[in-house]
């Protein structure tokens, strides 16, 4: 039998992702035990009798101290309070990371809230789906191929990154690195703009008073194109508030660009708007997702 | 063995639309011969071994003029040629219909080319997938369960109309009604501008140099979100511009929208951004296509 590689793991938040971090790293067989935290109390009942984690934690303090590893799979909002109440007693050798969908507000609240101790916290943003939640969603597969991006800090050791890229390689996760600010760019392009100009749609057509004859007739085009806008409001409200530079820029590029077509349209530039949609279709025919 | 309802129906353009449409109606044994019309000889032969059609059309003026029915299934940019070419020689009780994704330039073609025999003509638009193109890609059952959208003009008696609906009832579609405006209305809202906004989110990445890598982290919210971007850059310029009007209305509602949500993020009021998701989400979520 082959040693754990973690002795002992902290989740905070045992929702989807973090107890699929649980369920991925037992399944490896690299942890011995697990400890988790949360504000729902039903909800780590559920997490202890599904057998994510072995312990419902009562003493941050003392938990934190001997762990090996802590992860914070809290919503985003919640970190820098939660960093502030584990800072001063972490161990030496205790490292931490996170889930969050953003990244340069997390390593932000880290440099205010862990002081001396950042060099433990390597940042980590697992790609992976979020449409449910709740211990009860959680899986040792969630991470099977899925891309976890690594923005380590200046800071971090490389034995401490390489330490928790293995845990997430452990979970069956691809992992990249990019800077929390390369992150933060290019999430603000592919994933929360398109979200934001989802929920865009939606909101318009649900302010009109024909909106139940709109919807009627919309079809599959429509139906793909608004999926996210089902998504939770309240973690898009924080992951918009997070990242609002980089998706402030996307936006105002965004807006440039419909205005240019607005431009074609109106002049019926038909050449300009084949041009526009020909180099379009030929980029995203091309794309398969990784 | 029931009597046919239509002796004999001619059909410009046996590709997905017109193929379907007769094979629907074959299927159905409502028809008795189908004449197939179209630029590509090879389309229209291998129509012929599928036993789409029966007879590759030589002579237009001579086909139409003893024809119950004429479907006008070509892009919408080619049927004021069409009607030009067919005018003269419709028969008394030869009525028309077409298979286009805007209504309002096609009416207005309608009233230019066929003058005195507009009453025959009885406008439609099939919402079926349009992801693959030919006679091959043609099915009885392409209708079964879609809507057909009607859009009659003051001068249709009302037995035209129902002749028409019937046909296309008998593919299997449900039949609704609107105004060739209110038509176009509708679809300028829940699919040309979902199909603008796509094309123009993928084409906003195709400009930057470090498209590859956004790409590489894009998942399934892009995925869904820009699947209609990969649509056929011809016919979505086509119809960009038979409805520009409806179509440029709905782009300025959506910006001034964008530029709300802009302002929004600008000034960190979270209360309003998830007031917008939330009122999205509840309309999204309690929506399915029908």
């Amino acid at each position: 039998m082959s040693q754990p590689q973690f002795k002992k793991i902290v989740i905070f938040g045992v929702g989807l992702i973090g107890g699929s971090f649980a369920l991925a790293l037992r399944k490896a067989g690299v942890v011995e035990e697990v400890v988790g935290f949360g504000r729902s109390a039903g909800n780590l009942q559920q997490a202890k009798e599904l057998g994510i984690i072995d312990r419902i934690g009562q003493d941050v303090a003392a938990e934190v101290r001997d762990a090996d590893l802590v992860l914070l799979a809290t919503p985003v909002g919640q970190m820098a309070e939660l960093m502030s109440r584990i800072a001063l007693h972490l161990g030496g050798q205790t490292l931490i990371t996170d889930g969050g969908s953003t990244k340069s507000d997390v390593v932000r609240d880290a440099y205010a809230q862990l002081g001396g101790k950042v060099a433990q916290f390597v940042p980590a943003h697992p790609i992976a789906g979020a449409e449910q939640s709740g211990a009860a969603a959680a899986g040792a597969d969630l991470y099977m191929g899925k891309k976890v991006i690594l923005t380590p800090l200046p800071e971090n050791s490389p034995q401490a990154v390489a330490r928790v890229q293995a845990a997430w390689e452990e979970c069956g996760a691809n992992v990249h690195r990019l800077t929390h600010t390369e992150h933060d760019a290019v999430f603000a392009a592919v994933s929360h703009l398109p979200h934001l100009l989802s929920f865009a749609l939606v909101h318009d057509l649900a302010q009109r008073d024909n909106r139940d004859v709109l919807l009627s007739f919309a079809a599959s085009g429509f139906r793909d194109f608004t999926r996210i806008a089902a998504s939770s409001p309240e973690m898009w409200r924080d992951i918009c508030l997070a990242n609002r530079e980089a998706l402030l820029k996307e936006l105002q590029i965004y807006i440039a660009e419909l205005n240019k077509m607005s431009g074609a349209l109106a002049s019926g530039d038909a050449a300009q708007l084949e041009q526009t949609f020909h180099t379009a279709r030929e980029l995203r025919a091309g794309w398969t997702e990784q």
